[in-house]
């Protein structure tokens, strides 16, 4: 049996902060249910006590069972609603059915079939997972908890990160206050991380044993997340990014340098580091000398960081490995739907890696 | 949330079975905590309501934090007790702190373990998941409760099945009455069938992006073992065994052909295998043209199977995946263990596969 | 520096057999140049001295110089001419500019273009990678030399074997005549076997860390072209398939098992098949106790191939391994165009494998 | 057919520098022939008009016919002695059947081999792939010829440089002169590049399906000599190196960055690297936008690299791939030895790289 997770200090502090208790339990709708983060966001929410999936829209399958969409579900064991399409979510919607939408939508999707089908007024609770809220200009609260919980008061609609923001703003903030120019983030990325979708640059044989670099330099998109996050965290520097796909289902491993405005001992990063996410469950500081792995943190919603100084203290060297499909998708979808609940942060979510 | 799983039909019938009442709680000693199925057992006890992980015993890990060894676990959200040498072992078992034994050893090593500090005798239940005592000559139930399950009534060791042997069983049962000749088995294996130790062989550039066939033929030491099952089953023939090596961490992926005595049409064999693994929450049989692929089961403790037959109905070809980590090994471990604490026999064991 | 591939005594023989000398260097138009197989057998041929890439023929490309299509290749290293559209291929063969077709294109796809552009009449030498021409219906021979080497001789025009079929022709034919009953093939493929489309089920997620499936029983198209290359090595038995895919790039893996008319030891069975492969450079039998592996075949036109016998010498198991790029595609386009070409088979084509 | 090699301006420029014509064909006596270098060497020099193996020297497999421990190899395809013990060299070297070592060892190895049994003077021509003469203090010429090819004139003795250096010094010599402080190596590496042997931190299940960083920080072995490379290109600033591996068998894929002294455009940066490799046969400037792949080069001895700047030009972002066993380790070597023979330095070298 595991530790009662929701003895964590950080639990209880966010649980304390949402009071007056809101209903503990949603009757979600899962928007692009068929999408590496919409089945993730089933299989995780299927052990989850305060969720109810309630129906999952894909307009592709609309009428289908879900074990024959949803891969690796044994029908007999879960009791899941057929597919709908769209356009019967806001009925629904509107009967209570559902009361919780949960977007696993490519970008731009979820924010169109809202406006079409006047969604957006009649969810209770919306945790949109793509990019399309994330600037904070549209009333989403930006659903990274451990560096912004306190946005997550009271909120309803959430913008839930990217998996390569997440894994950089969680990399960096601790250090933000230290750093004195452009920051170089170099991260590697699963294949999942590309989406699913029929296309030959995510084939098999296009991206079995080897790697390669793409969208090097200031140009992708999640360049302006990740600044905006490092921005209020502390830091308005710039942020250089050299993603880089490899052969691995799941993962992102992120190492990130920059230069710092005084010498800062690797000891003493790592005590900062340490201190800042003592009381975060999802996000571990290894010991000194430790790196990151990503298959440590293969299928939970734990972030691994690990920090150094080099150059007499001088360069910055921070680390990060997470799931792209949990920390950096579905499980942090949960962690704030959890937060929205009143829930403890970690309900449901697991802590500990599957590495094989 | 998943459906409750205490309300399938076969694990009434096993809890039925099995009163008056054991105590419902183990206290689990694991021995060879580090291997793979040692770590997957673990990994499952963790999220188990009925057993406490009492000791991780591995000689060369002794006196070390339990984090240090099993990769992957947050040493924060588990309350592990550091590894023991199984000289300690002995001691815990006389005091009751321990209770239960789950040896995830290589074949030989708890048998003589075992005879060395005295083991067999303290401790109330045993699961060996070695094939030290398959042959059911030692008092040693063999523990495939979807075929012999009335051996484990009152049982307190526990023979835990090979990987191919599990699978071949379950793929072959249901016809075992139709066979009229020697059967040939065709597997492919994951790459942690071969156990987690520094060779060669098992290199990553050794195993990586190509597959090979090993000691093909009737001398692997697995086919004595499914043919017992199998003619326990009721099919007295012999297997013919083409083992190979698959570029994959977990999984097995069976293909069996044999001769049948009288034609057999599709939709009968269909129809059978369908029928005799209806109340099984672990066995699915798979719709006629759908074949099983280890993806759909990895993580689980579910083997998935289809059948059909050939030639005018005068050849079987049965299918059939599991993941050997799981119902291969530390699944059926814990499946055999809920028998022996009296509780539902999906207890804390996952039905839906995690693909990807 | 490799011994001359020219002494091998088949390749001797072959040349013989096919004087006078028809003209040593192929202008080879390639269709389908951006397949798996297209851009092998441009690799394979740029190192070939009797073929020279006359054309490129890709629709999607035309135009467009060939490193902007061809993954890996060097632009400064290699003088190869810019795409071209189909249309464009009649008047290079008017003219003389190429004078042979090496069809690697999807099945139908020569045939429908050959019609609509009248090409078939225009080329001095045709090789056709699909299954179009493989029935003997149309006057293409069938091009597996080492089973069927007389059909070549004054051939202009070859239907290109596919990859299982050349694996289970190559396996069984030598006990062809020992044959008592249905033959049951079960084979493994690489991923670039199901070619280079955009579809989800060849995406890397899809088919990484895992293996399945596919088509098993008598209904995949292969089956017939097995079935009649067995049938003219001696044996009219049916044949049963069981392809699965699994997450390597490159090779197949076949293990096939029959049921013998008489009792053949095993050390019988392997002198036979050590016999009648004595003269193949491309066929290797392996010796007694080993068993194929693609990485040893990888890169390679080579076919290693291990036969036994089990159960009193009543079963067969024989097994293979190739490369389905090479000795399963483009390799063997190149050996059938050397026999065309009167120049040794072994011309141009690796027989050592690279495997890793 | 490929354009000649000996037509680059580059191989003209290196084979002018070396004259008069020394011998033009070595008989080579690879230590470590087990090893992935040793084995990709021998596999190289199969093809190399100039290179005769002499002896396959390794005290494991000594006696034993080189099909037995060279995987891949037809042996009846290849003339290769069986192999030899270290202490039957000397003899081979005094009598003149061998003229030139390989030594494909661990760091360390050769050094004290030829310290034990007197080789070091009697080998015409030596390439140690070790890093133990690396530092320029023992006589070994370092074989980079793109960068320092003016040092090999007259040399017999080379250090072959190692796998990340190469694929650093190449991304960053263009650019030492606008260096302005301390350069950040991020790389992957493929697991090769760990070398052969029974480890279990790189078994397959171990590395597969995961990445991770090692050794991150200046305390890796190769720093200084990449930091000495830099030096000499120009630029003598500290380097701080993230050096991560990632489930692929062979590739290097390498991201730097630094801060630039003066602002250069992206188009002036590219410009200088386009430039400087003109005339360089195994370094490929990529077109703008477009970024390596360790596919476009893999089983090739070439490094693709490709630039851009940032932050207003004041960031330098070089980048590199190569495969570690080819222009990495056996193909530098042999090019290395191109230039000891005398012979055009891309002779017998494979350009294009194979990608699947």
């Amino acid at each position: 049996m595991t530790a009662p997770a929701s003895g964590t200090p950080a639990a209880s502090a966010a649980a304390t902060v949402l009071a007056p208790a809101p209903p503990r339990t949603a009757r979600v709708a899962v928007l692009g249910a068929t999408g590496y983060s919409g089945q993730e966001f089933v299989r995780l929410a299927l052990d989850h006590p305060g969720v109810t999936i309630a129906a999952l829209v894909t307009r592709e399958h609309a009428g289908r069972p879900a074990a024959e969409f949803l891969a690796g579900l044994d029908p007999r064991a879960a009791t899941l609603p057929a597919a709908i399409a769209p356009d019967a979510l806001a009925r629904l919607l509107a009967d209570g059915a559902a009361d919780t939408v949960v977007a696993c939508l490519p970008h731009g999707a979820w924010r169109s079939l809202a406006a079409e089908h006047g969604l957006e007024g009649r969810a209770a609770r919306i945790v949109d997972l793509s990019s399309d809220h994330r600037d904070g200009a549209s009333g989403y609260a930006y659903g990274l908890p451990e560096l912004f919980r306190a946005d997550l008061a009271g909120a309803t609609r959430i913008a839930n990160p990217g998996c390569y923001p997440t894994a950089a703003a969680l990399a960096l903030a601790p250090a933000a206050a230290w750093l004195a120019g452009p920051v170089m983030v170099h991260a590697l990325s699963g294949i999942s991380g590309a989406g699913r979708a029929a296309e030959l640059r995510t084939a098999f044989v296009e991206r079995h044993d080897g790697a390669s670099i793409y969208r090097a330099g200031s140009g992708h998109a999640h360049v302006p997340e990740m600044e905006r996050s490092l921005a209020r965290a502390g830091a308005a520097v710039p942020i250089g990014f050299a993603p880089q796909l490899v052969p691995m289902n799941r993962g992102i491993l992120l190492t990130a340098n920059a230069p710092l405005a005084q010498a800062i001992e690797p000891a003493a990063a790592h005590a900062a580091y340490a201190a800042r996410y003592a009381n975060e469950p999802f996000v571990r500081v290894l010991p000194p000398g430790e790196w990151p792995d990503t298959r440590n943190v293969r299928g939970s919603n734990r972030c691994d960081v690990a920090v150094t100084t080099l150059h007499g203290g001088r360069t910055l060297l921070a680390t990060a490995a997470l799931d792209n499909l949990v920390k950096g998708a579905a499980g942090q979808a949960l962690q704030n739907l959890n937060v929205l609940l009143g829930l403890p942060e970690t309900t449901g979510l697991p802590r500990h890696g599957s590495p094989w």
